[in-house]
């Protein structure tokens, strides 16, 4: 099969591998549709993402959807044809976080495109049965695909214990600030404020769910939640000062491995401060509200690429307005299933991809 | 001032009283309009609530909507001309239950229209100022008012954690249901069944949030959540079964005193079930719900009356199709502040209580 | 080896069976001590629980501890000769409850001594590696089997929520409620209130943590949390208006599949009703609790036996003051491992069991 | 009456000053025994704890227990006479916070030995009736008043939510450290480690609940919980380090206004860190375990000082092995209505102040 390699030395390069064997419980899947995330960039540029390092050759990739071809020991030759949205997680279902209910905590976790396990930038891929998740025909490919960054923002609107009439301040109106935004609107939000010094994301942020869209420096107080997509610090400090007593933060954003943070005012209002760490049981929240409509993820494709265009894909958030890029590892972008509005009217990816 | 005054005969007549005073720390309050809710129907027809008797004259309404016209010691008198929603209780905040936040608990509590203490039935009556809550020239009065039978959705959809994706059955379609079904919708509900047996009200379900209507006998399973606003046995009994594991049922639905639950199914799936009595620090979230459009409060209006009507409007539960009256005890429905399109269409008092 | 079989007419007798070999993930462990269960018993007199029947010959005996003597593939040699308590459950780690930290709903469980799946009376038996915990020496084999039934009321007295100062009432002074009131002293509750009507077990209560022992009519009121360990409509209806505003209801022990409960006074105080279906995540805790001394299970033990005397053991609930036999598959009782004062004056199996 | 009064330029003075009246809902205290608080001394050497600053004389001392000599309007007259231990917290009941049963985040709460209110280090205090905690005769004064610490504790082994078979680190073995290890251990912790610098205070722990001492930067790993109950930023920073995923942190000691925190670690292991600012709801578990025996208050006593002496007593914490002076602004310590075997032993002021 064709696959996406980022070599240690920066190199990019499409090369013939082996197709994946499904091992037991596991399936087999042709990969349709992968998003790029900033993660992936970082590796490209940066060669690691703390302590993990580009030691050795690795597909990057982990926001995929494809299709059931094969599967292995106990798991039912029915699956085969599914369409489905892999949840990229490989955890020891043994360890204690898994067995209480977090097994994206696991610390024996084997995850997608982080090194040394491979992702999905490539044309087949094998991921445990319970990690394919079925799909119904009305969500497309890209959708399926997105369903992995909706889940960092399920993920982290869940620890804000966002709920009706709730007021949220979001740092950053990147995918994942304004996937965040989305879900803070599906959760019942009231006031979504969006801190965003960049002018053309923060055009963006109201078709996304922001009812308010501001500065970094702009004084926001007493909201009820805040949730740092931004990794910066001055945003994280001045996103706890916003918030009322018992007021929650989430960090998403990854940033320094230290901040300052105002310890004084956590205390004084008995803030709760906590971070996400990926995710876990988000997936048929996230297919609920693909369906229910309460969230528009092919309104965030920005640019569509194939295999041998992986590189401009990662690089593509350079482009200012880009959201989310989306590479077809199987060639040209599929027509989609049901031939939603939003598809049709961006399903120009010459435009896009040159 | 002019009140209705219930006997505990029955009779049901306007007279004189002296405008109440208000207290330290209370506001007095000009009522603009009052919903009429199926426990003062309860009250006429039968003389009783469980313990609660009529046993001297009382004036009913408990959903009521406002102008303060004055203060007592220690309200500022800057909240004279406030236009507001009356959350109709006046706990001791010392008590226990108080202190802990649940004040609805109080075991001291004097609630609008509960023997022996009166409602808003009447041209004017008094609430702590804290329990005056201010409302925005967008909400009408008709809204603010029913903020009161929004508050026992919210108590109830908070009680069972009903969040995005989840599924809901809730039985019966009366208002509180139907209060229930918008609420689970604003709270990110995926599918909203409805159970209810009259035909009328199952044709209104899907307008307030229903994503299916079933007859009571249907066979629901898996559903997150179960809130009972049906009070009828086998209602409960048949929601409880409809329940996935760990999930969740609420009773609201006022019904025998004793129930017959399928205990080995709450053992075997550890279900969680619990009630709602009334509701405590829902306002702000009512108001935001109304304010953003996620709940429609008008659409429920089927009937409004003047003070001199009340016997009628107590009466209109029998009317099919009705969902909830409203009653204006200062004379004819006011204009409203702003005119909104939902007021407009129905701004029709004399088709509806000629 | 040697098993104890339950065949679907009664009889009970010791058979030779192959020694099970484990499966990729099982340890293999010879069995030291089994506790004998309510359930075990209940098997033996009536051929089924629920819609658990005897249809086929099934050996009983769910609390058990042993040592490990083999294992199977991607378990490491090493745990070979670790003495262990065996978790009894096998649940489907991918199921969606099992997913979510509650692998004990798990629709796919397989749990052992509930038919069709065999239990521990017998000299071997197999279990998923992170099933079987690790004790350390200072816990002897009695108190390792005994985690099962402890683990029951570790699960039931997280599901009160039962903390510092909280007051409990507990129905049934049976091993469940005995090993409940145990657990919520440990827990930190002030007043634990045991409810039973024999009068051996009344005596009993205060050794295991009754701080109050009342006949099942007396008038209880106000407290936090109530437990039911006797399967009595009549003391779970009692429990619930013991209640406090707020309170906790859990139902432990099984009964009839249908109880009439006070649903009036479940939604007047909001009580929160729940059920406990064996257990998750608890062998930690109860291993943390006999090592700290916080509970005791060695004085629970009332009778000890072999083998050959199964049937003698499942029937001992019958002599007055019996609370917990033991039975050991492999010969005699062995010598403690350490010699502690309670297993010293208990050791004389002879008395016990002539 | 008499009270010590502390002037903005240091000077500590008795002085007469008039009795106050208890408001309505008041009750008029005579103080029997006032505990010394880091927070009183922190007042006395710097004149001012964050933005409160001493611009007026002020009485200190905010931990305090007396008896009911008088009640103002709408308390029964039957409280005169009662002892009492004193929650030192005046809210405002209707802000939201309290409404929430947060009412130690009241925004406009007045709070004892806080500029502008004055404190107990006198004869005569008032304080709203339901914060005036009725205590049990086998309480003693000095128990009484060190209910107030003992809150603290409470609060921050709630935050950290404390159970069965935790393992806990705290940071500093000062009065709030000893005090949070002793609830820990009733909280049923297991492992419960202190971390000190000062010799004399780590010989003190294991007394109060440590399983282990160690010096600050000792390698610990995988706690549950870590409460910080020093201030020092490189105790709070290896605090996260050394917690489990999702381990909670609680922030009690007061420190810099912002510190460095290990945010990739919140993130990673998604730790949960939250503050506590004073307490609520917590004195009828702090009475449950005093008078259960569950913590030891009267072992914390190594000082005791009339009011003369208030100056000796704040600097008190200077004496090697101090951990908390008490002050009886009566007169020389009062006879103890139950001679209980530590006050009897401890019951030698005159060793210990000379």
């Amino acid at each position: 099969m064709r696959a996406s390699v980022l070599y240690p030395d920066g190199r990019l390069l499409v090369e013939e591998r082996p197709i994946p064997r499904p091992g037991p419980g596991e399936v087999l899947i042709r990969v349709l549709a992968v998003g790029v995330c900033g993660s992936d960039t970082h590796y490209l540029r940066h060669g690691r993402i703390g302590t993990h390092v580009v030691e050795h050759p690795i597909v990057l990739g982990h926001e995929a959807a494809g299709v059931i071809v094969g599967v292995g020991d106990d798991v039912p030759e029915s699956r085969v044809g599914q369409r489905v949205s892999i949840e990229p997680q490989q955890p020891d279902p043994s360890s204690e976080p898994s067995r209480q209910g977090r097994y994206n905590l696991c610390p024996h976790m084997r995850f997608y495109a982080t090194p040394p396990v491979d992702g999905a930038l490539c044309e087949y891929v094998t991921i445990g049965a319970a990690f394919a998740h079925a799909v119904p025909d009305s969500v497309g490919d890209d959708a399926a695909a997105l369903c992995e960054p909706l889940s960092v923002g399920i993920a982290a609107i869940r620890k804000a214990e966002v709920t009706m009439g709730d007021s949220v301040l979001i740092a950053g109106a990147g995918p994942i600030g304004l996937m965040c935004a989305q879900v803070a609107r599906a959760a019942g939000a009231d006031r979504i404020v969006v801190s965003e010094p960049d002018a053309t994301r923060q055009a963006m942020a109201p078709r996304f769910g922001a009812t308010e869209v501001v500065e970094p420096g702009a004084e926001i107080a007493d909201v009820s939640a805040f949730i740092d997509a931004s990794g910066v610090p001055a945003a994280v400090a001045a996103g706890v000062h916003a918030l009322r007593p018992a007021g929650r933060a989430v960090l998403v954003g990854m940033g320094a491995d230290e901040m300052s943070l105002p310890t004084s005012v956590i205390q004084n209002r008995e803030i709760v401060l906590t971070g996400v760490f990926r995710y876990a049981n988000t997936w048929p929240a996230a297919l609920s509200l693909i369906t229910s409509g309460r969230v528009d993820l092919d309104a965030m494709i920005t640019g569509r690429f194939g295999l041998d265009d992986v590189r401009a894909a990662l690089e593509s958030d350079r482009t200012p307005g880009s959201i989310k890029a989306i590479v077809y590892p199987g060639g040209n972008p599929p027509a989609p299933l049901i031939q939603s509005p939003e598809s049709a009217e961006s399903d120009t990816v010459e435009d896009v991809h040159p």
